[in-house]
């Protein structure tokens, strides 16, 4: 059974592992000195003639993992995903795993780190969960230069007729900062700009992010970036980038942030992170370009979508697999003992008592999104994160729950064994992958945009219907006269229920979901449905993670988790 | 005579230029593989390791090149500085170069790239202009992590009891964004902090920058950190960093940032290129570590200051060198003919026109820096960057001005012919090094505040006296009852004029310099004396340079200058 005392911390067992210099890991996959770039001895940026050279290679299997509605109890699903690709790799397959890059924000305030955890995590754990090889820094830099040149452009005579009160572009930071959320900028005068209502999102919440991860080459990331909707006229007519002209600018500031990063994991497999856009005003997933690449270099590649199966897998499926035009030959689907017990109504100080009826009636949950992803013609594999409070009896419960679904189930132990202890994990999946998959999309793009948005909420959510503000109503209205209407819709809800009312655990049904807002992202290319609010700027907390953090005087990091 | 005509753009001489590997130009100054962090194969970072090492090794000759006070017509001050590092070179010298990384800002506004000019650039020109190692994407992050953490201190309950009316500390961006110089945050609720004023600089302007410059390790940056003053309380008591508990965070975002950067001239000369500080608002000079550095591993380091000798010089010679603890053996002023004529008048759509008489009255602008590079003890030498509308009658009035003067004078032309074109100047340079030097500090640090600001005001401007505003007197009685009152000062003047106007050109006589403000720079280490209205968050021009900008479908920059 696995007892957490027997595994040192998350950045103990990262500063003592033994990396191979990222030369050996690319050439393990077949990549030559001549294919990368290096940053420092562990981390490098894969090429973008490497990239076109693969494009005839053939494509690898495609495993997806997702996850139950989370919980603060926690699933593991970033450990899962780095323990299964070990695993693979144990068990002598080709493996890679493609990863989303982690924000600083969340560092900094109540994660400290984002880099999988115990035995399975990517290396190296501190450059990954600070600065990385400056991604996100070239995207707010995109970002807020978009940002400079729109108020530039009012304040030199707006010949656009950009109507100030009707910006869509806000600017961003790689930063939790509530007190950015709502600010007035242009204050003090003429020689201080227009003054106007303005706000920050945390960076991975801007466009931008989402079209770097949804581009596929350079050439389209400047079309998809011409295309992003900043403003509306005086008269109402939408402003794009293109319209300023600047598209180039923001393309070149972009052009290193959109090669594929490659590191490793503890156990050397290698690892691709790269892109990671907020999983629910944008996609959540990592970039198009690194899944393609690894699908290219490897047989086997495992890679995750953001939050529960209901945000972040009908995304990958209904987003991200169009635009890669390679959906998964499998998903498995996380969960933990502990977290179903919560969606079982159990309260989270009592998650270590064994409960068989809570467990039960939280088996729900797991439930609907096995339904889902069988809805979308592909095998599921259930994947339960080990803990030492689980009992024998808790886990016989959700064996038969498996047999009775019909459903491979795997216990993992790769927090505490690393790839070893997803061995079985890796043997049930590749089994589903033989096995027969049918995909299909849930909707049509040429469907209205509110059929599509029912349909997810019917299948999906297993709500009865979605009911929209009279302003929403308008906006489709208007989006359809714009000609926006064949785009795929990228839902904006809570992440701990199947509703759109966070406090619904385990499996809610006959619920409604209030949509609120559509916003159009036509660079990403896709409209955002929002239900209720959406938090696109986090705050921090009382004691934030960073008075933990510290240097050693040779350069040691300190407080990283 | 050098004709514009015959040399190609500065990015087009860049991209058709072959760059040595980095690590080939690394172990041209006796560093390994091992002493050197890769960013992609034509830039690194040395390692704190090998600076520890390299501590007990000789120091070579150090040379600062700084200039007139620069008009629009251009002097090309980091274009001979690069220049001049590769005629010694040319000259069979161990040379290396030391620079100030671009700040993206100005690049995306007017300048369109900071890397030298013709054919005395250094490489690769695209990064370096861009994110380069992202060192300035990293003191942007700890600065606004800085702000977030002040911000969410006085929202989770102000134990501090911080006055947010008197928060010091200001947020920073590295960009040209005018309308962030005056904002109000926090608005919307209590969901989003306390509304206060606010304001963002250009990041190059924040005090971290300035640290970061100025540390000679990881432990001197984190000490500095934690002295930064960033607010007051009700009882008017000053906050620091260490007052938060923050400063470990801040070191750990910064801990790859205070490495220097390697990289390599057009003629392969090693150039370390680290830190650019505001010239107006800090001391504008490359970091102390780089210069140190390039001290152990060449027998010839140069390196320039900000603006004119006024200003960078003045702050080169009173603040960095305190903390080097190593004086320049020479001292190179540039000026083009061009530049003088405009100092003695004449306009600037008819510098093309011979006129020696406004070049004899200009030259006078050129005699105040040579003395106060005099007053130093330091040995100068006058570099003039020709320039092909130049006649031979004003290269003879500048030949004979400095005969005059019994100073060494070189025509320069290493903007059309690289080294080859500065090897006159390369030999006058080592003549004056040979030569005697007796360098003095101007001011020693225990005379009163207002006397070092005196001093300065009369030997370095040549004006009568600095005039103190009353808020300025209370500031200066305030910071001596703090124990403030030993730092150096940082002086915040047009770089314009040597007056603080900047509409007096050439050598104001019996000016006066207004005093308005003294802010205190702990963690820098010196108090700020603000002349004027300093700007600190630049605008963008009607038409940016970034609207120019391009990258080619394979990933080739266009429109960097």
């Amino acid at each position: 059974m696995t007892t957490k005392k027997t595994v040192p911390s998350d950045i103990d067992i990262a500063q003592a592992a033994s990396m191979m210099t990222i030369t050996d890991i690319a050439a393990g996959v077949g990549l030559t000195d001549e294919d990368i770039e290096m940053y420092g001895q562990y981390k490098a940026k894969i090429k973008f003639d490497t990239i076109d050279r693969l494009k005839t290679a053939k494509d690898g299997k495609l495993i997806l993992v997702t996850s139950i509605n989370p919980t603060p109890a926690g699933e593991g699903k970033s450990t899962v995903t780095v323990g299964l690709a070990d695993a693979l790799k144990a068990s002598g397959k080709n493996s890679m795993v493609a990863l989303r890059e982690p924000s600083l924000g969340p560092v900094m305030g109540v994660k400290g780190g984002a880099t999988g955890g115990g035995y399975a995590q990517v290396l190296p754990m501190e450059d990954i969960n600070l600065h990385f090889t400056g991604d996100i820094h070239a995207i707010t830099t995109a970002n807020n230069a978009l940002s400079a040149f729109i108020d530039n452009h009012i304040h030199q005579g707006n010949k656009l007729e950009i109507d100030p009160r009707r910006i869509l572009w806000k600017r961003v930071m790689d930063m939790n900062d509530r007190a950015l959320r709502q600010i007035v900028v242009g204050l003090g005068g003429p020689a201080r700009g227009i003054p106007r209502e303005d706000g920050f999102d945390i960076t991975v919440a801007s466009e931008i992010m989402a079209v770097l991860c949804l581009s596929s080459s350079l050439k389209d990331m400047k079309a998809r970036l011409s295309n992003i909707v900043i403003a509306y006229t005086y008269e109402k007519e939408p402003v794009t980038v293109a319209d300023l002209d600047v598209q180039g600018a923001l393309a070149l500031l972009l052009k290193d942030a959109l090669k594929p990063n490659i590191v490793q994991t503890l156990e050397h497999t290698p690892a691709l992170i790269h892109g990671g856009p907020f999983a629910n005003i944008a996609h959540g997933c990592n970039s198009v370009l690194a899944t393609k690449t690894a699908l290219k270099l490897a047989d086997y590649v495992v890679t995750e979508s953001g939050f529960g199966a209901d945000l972040g897998a009908e995304k990958f499926l209904n987003i991200k697999t169009r635009t890669t035009g390679k959906h998964p030959d499998a998903v498995v689907i996380v969960a933990t003992i502990r977290a179903l017990k919560m969606h079982g109504g159990k309260p989270k100080n009592e998650l270590t008592d064994e409960d068989a009826k809570a467990l039960k009636l939280g088996l729900a949950n797991l439930q609907k999104h096995l339904e889902t992803i069988h809805q979308f013609g592909l095998p599921a594999v259930v994947a339960i994160n080990k803990f030492h409070t689980d009992t024998d009896a808790e886990i016989k419960i959700l064996e038969e729950f498996c047999q009775n679904q019909d459903v491979p189930f795997s216990l993992t132990e790769v927090w505490e064994k690393g790839g070893e202890g997803g061995r079985d994990l890796a043997a049930r999946v590749i089994e589903a992958i033989e096995g027969p998959a049918d995909f299909s999309y849930l909707y049509p793009l040429d469907l209205p945009v509110k059929e599509k948005i029912n349909s997810i909420v019917q299948k999906v959510y297993g709500g009865s219907e979605a009911v929209f503000s009279k302003k929403a109503e308008a906006q489709i209205k208007q989006y359809e006269e714009y000609g926006w209407d064949s785009l795929p819709v990228c839902m904006a809800k809570t992440q701990y229920s199947l509703s759109d009312d966070p406090s619904l655990y385990g499996r809610p049904e006959g619920f409604k979901v209030s949509i609120r807002e559509v916003v159009p992202k036509l660079g990403a290319g896709f409209l955002v449905a929002l239900t209720g609010d959406v938090m696109t700027m986090p705050g921090l907390p009382k004691n934030p993670a960073a008075q933990k953090m510290d240097v050693t005087d040779d350069g040691k990091g300190v407080g990283l988790f």
